[in-house]
């Protein structure tokens, strides 16, 4: 069902230099820096219930695709009100020739032939077949969480909590005696861009589970600092930020303060909380300098576009869409005053392919702050990666950048995401090799380091 | 002169693939839901008067690209001051070479090679051969416009018109014997974009002949509805809107009414205008929820973009140049009204190519209502349709795409535009088939899908 | 260590073709009309000293990208408080690997191995021997700037200048008997662009230096005529400017001379040296038309973005970065009075790919006076050149590109650059060729345009 030599070019010479490079890399442990999966999850390895449990419901990337043909999965539900998972399956199946030639189909057909033994393709005729299956192998104790993080060879899983968050889970995990690591990443967004609900309060929480006075300025950054400081000791190495733009600022501390305490008190325009996130960018940048923690930043994502569909079903349905960004003056407030700090790292995603050639290789083949995150969301593809190989590697090289990010909340697929990750980049090298700008014990240097070594290095792991 | 393999990969197994798949689909017939042919041309079956009228005059590719080089075709006179077809004819052939590598080389040697059986190229030497020949031919029934249509197995084929057009070709195409279905497809810029020459005598003319009183708004809107349901009765199953950008607004009804009052006052600002078409475009969608007509926005250009030219020769030189376009929020205020209704259906064109992947393909692969429209105007073209097919798929997939527009206002080159559109489609479809990420059978299916299927079912044909 | 086939496919029919395409070109004498070496090197002709003098000091792709991994070059000193240049070659042999994949690293092994015939390649453990062998070549008189110049098979070369220069260096070569042609090119950004460092005083200065009176809009544009004709003289056939955007003005002689005496008096405001400098495009193209000398317009790079490495280092650290850039509106007030004037030839550039489909080949596909410069800076690379094809010819064919600029300080990667561009040319037209899109003999006349007859067309040398 999956095909040993799947991406790999067609042209014979390519292809063997290919399937040469990926024999150094398929087998080496996968670490993941950056992610969504539940800590929960491995800190009670739980099963999981059923295939739509596992694969539809938390997948924005399947629901997305469904929706945009009419077909609401989160409506599907029986006499009993609640959602019927084995319709949903059903739906689910008849309508897969959906993702024909998407990245999710890559992953799914994987996942389903590797971790399931599935060698008939999913279609309306095999969807019972499939969903049985699937269900009763999460019964057993090899499809619980912890042991799909093993089968998967991972080496270490980050996650990613709010400033508010107990770390509970990833406390249990460390205390255990299961030898994999959990780590946590900072991601502070909920007391930092006051356009989130519910902003006063969360920010009032701050300093409860701080214990720092989050009325003042000083107060509010400390208690940042007691936070970050907290996350480190449950293993956090990152922070991560998700901004509307990259925005950054450096205010003077009498206007920043002056800035705050108009937040606090609720009067300040949408002009000044894209100041305020701003400031807080290069507030980070300076605190990461202090503790070490990597910085990163994903921006561009216009967030719940379509209102109804916000006010039914909330937030993550697919209808985050991204939108031009540009970062080489909505940089330079932080660049000018931490850029050049051999102490800061900044790893930047983008949702805007046009600032990859533009604006970030550029940056981070400068700035020695700066590296660039893989292909992120929309752009983890085997289309998205090689552009992404193609615009950056011709002024950054390779080694302003990071390895891979999963960036998911799909545990089943990420083998699945790496693999394809590993391929891209082994197709991309032996293309270099093949036409001889390359040596092939370079290249061979290069794949370890894409598929291992880098993110180690950049995520400090 | 042109070479079966055309386009496809030299790659052999590639090649092999392609070969296979586009022999399932270059017979099917085709069918051409959005044009500009002239509707004259079906109805009264005239025959062209040479290869100047038929292939240079209404070209506006072919003469924007001479003009490039210094050669405006249309100051090419002869002694009485008109237009020299002959020598215009031969200055084309003597500039033949300006065409290497673009794809209107490639539809001429097509149509040379298969509508007028010509062997050798098109060339200085060749010029008064190529002129005499075709100019013979076209005395010759076999080549008026429904000889074309019926040797080019076109199945059907959409004009473009105005909302104060009588129609009266479509009427008496439909009541003659004539197996074939000429339609037509709703186009009311004129009435609706404010910056429209004479738009304030279209308003009045639009009342005349729709019998609704286009001085009031609801007047106005009736008048839509009255010309659309017209339109509808002579075949046309869409709209048509060509924007300078996405604009769209969902005013209350009294500020639109307000609006409309000051427009027709002429008190209008130019920001006012773009508000108004905004407000249009909801209006619009709302009356395609209606009465069903599928939408079609093509947004993007900057038209007439030299004065001079402009003031010489008039609209459609080859001087209409794409600009940046936005659609995230633009769309925002018409999707959150109607974005979700499956009746509506919004197919989208693009002329700025970094929205493909960015802003299309992810509101495609999302709302229920949008489809994308193929590679459009400068991007219809082998390497245009190859990015559009790499940047949308992985998104949006296949079934949000809506097949081929041949958008041609030159009849001789339609089956050209499609034999291209086609092949392009079977080359990438090979390449993931060779590449395993889809099997054979799927590709197949898919293929038939591109060329034929989708494009009846998206326009309701 | 540079294999003969570098560059082109794999794919055995296509690399027949690239190699046979490639054989009509590789030997074709080198014309070189925009590049920024330094004219003493070939009035003066002495010896270079030393491989970190030749090869990293004046290259700041090579220092940026050491940077980005925390490595300044330029603070590499010994205990005199020089550089020391043998410590510095050592990093940089060190960190070689961080050019894996950038054309920094294709320039630099052919020169090593054409130029200094080395076998090895460049590592840590190569390094002194490297040093040692490149210092002493340099002393041969074979190494010396005019001996690389007939080396290379330069027929023409030309440095770019400022409006101030004496161009002392010009007429020695010119003077001499030395049979090789090295001409300027007038690049005036020192008195347009009011942002421009000592601007005052630089129109005192041009004032002195033409003879006019510079305190007046007639007279500054007088000594722009005076000093265009003194480049003429001294062989220039160009103009060259170097702008934040492409935005162009086209005041009335009135306003103008308001604006130029606002200038003088210290009192205009960062848009009015906006304006200003999009007048003096317009005014550019005036002159240009009345003098003949083709206009180059370099546009879209943030200039210094690093405020501190600005200030410790100064211009020309790696820190340009390319922004947006757009030139549909910015250009048309300037096409719009000069735009079909037969005499007006402009060459654009750009930092921003996404405008080559969307803005420049359209523009260049339909204006007389536009051509489009070669894929510039960042770009000059193999994927940046092909993506420039890919996107550019479809729509304004070949016959509106230019050949190519090196456009280097970096004398002895001439050679290397040329024949970088000459080779993805001809992997481009192979391509068409193996696709049965162009006929070999086309892509063979095509090829020698590109490599040969267009440059000296468009630069009228």
């Amino acid at each position: 069902m999956i095909h040993p030599d799947r991406l790999f070019p067609s042209e014979p010479s390519r292809r063997t230099i290919t399937r040469r490079l990926y024999d150094e890399v398929s087998h080496l442990p996968l670490v993941c820096p950056h992610g969504h999966t539940d800590p929960a999850w491995f800190s009670k390895n739980s099963h999981f219930t059923d295939a739509t449990e596992l694969l539809i419901l938390p997948d924005h990337y399947v629901r997305r695709m469904l929706v945009s043909q009419g077909i609401q999965v989160l409506a599907i539900k029986g006499a009993d009100g609640k959602l019927d998972h084995r319709a949903i399956w059903t739906t689910f199946a008849n309508n897969y020739h959906l993702f024909r030639g998407t990245p999710t189909r890559l992953w799914l057909d994987q996942t389903f032939s590797e971790l399931f033994d599935f060698t008939r393709p999913l279609c309306g005729e095999t969807s019972d077949l499939y969903y049985e299956h699937i269900s009763s192998c999460l019964m057993q104790d090899s499809f619980r969480p912890r042991a799909m993080v093993e089968q998967f060879n991972i080496e270490l899983i980050t996650t990613t909590e709010g400033p508010l968050d107990t770390l509970e889970h990833h406390k249990a995990v460390a205390q255990g005696s299961w030898g994999k690591r959990v780590i946590t990443a900072y991601r502070p967004d909920a007391v930092v861009d006051p356009d989130t609900a519910n902003f006063q309060q969360n920010l009032d929480d701050f300093g409860d589970c701080s214990g720092e006075d989050t009325a003042t300025w000083q107060g509010y950054l400390n208690a940042h600092r007691v936070r970050r400081a907290f996350f480190a000791d449950h293993g956090a190495t990152s922070t991560d930020h998700g901004h509307p733009t990259a925005q950054t600022h450096d205010l003077s501390p009498d206007t920043a303060q002056n800035l705050f305490n108009k937040l606090r008190a609720g009067t300040t325009t949408p002009a000044e909380h894209e100041i305020f996130r701003g400031q807080m960018l290069t507030e980070m940048a300076k605190m990461s300098i202090d503790d070490g923690l990597v910085m990163q930043l994903h921006v561009g994502s216009y967030r719940n576009h379509n209102a109804a569909t916000f006010a039914q079903f909330g937030t993550d349905q697919g209808f985050d869409i991204p939108q031009t960004t540009s970062y080489v003056k909505a940089l330079k407030p932080l660049l000018d005053v931490h850029g050049m700090d051999p102490r800061l790292s900044l790893i930047l995603f983008t949702l805007d392919e046009t600032t990859y050639g533009r604006e970030l290789a550029p940056l981070a083949g400068a700035y020695p702050s700066i590296k660039l995150g893989p292909a992120w969301w929309f752009f983890d593809s085997p289309e998205g990666m090689m552009r992404y190989r193609k615009l950056v590697t011709e002024t950054a090289g390779f080694y302003n950048t990071v390895g891979f990010n999963d960036d998911t909340r799909a545990l089943p697929s990420i083998a699945a995401r790496h693999d394809v990750a590993r391929r891209v980049d082994c197709v991309f090298l032996a293309d270099l090799v093949a036409r001889h700008l390359m040596h092939e014990d370079e290249a061979r240097e290069v794949a370890i380091d894409l598929a291992y070594n880098l993110v180690k290095k950049a995520y400090k792991l």
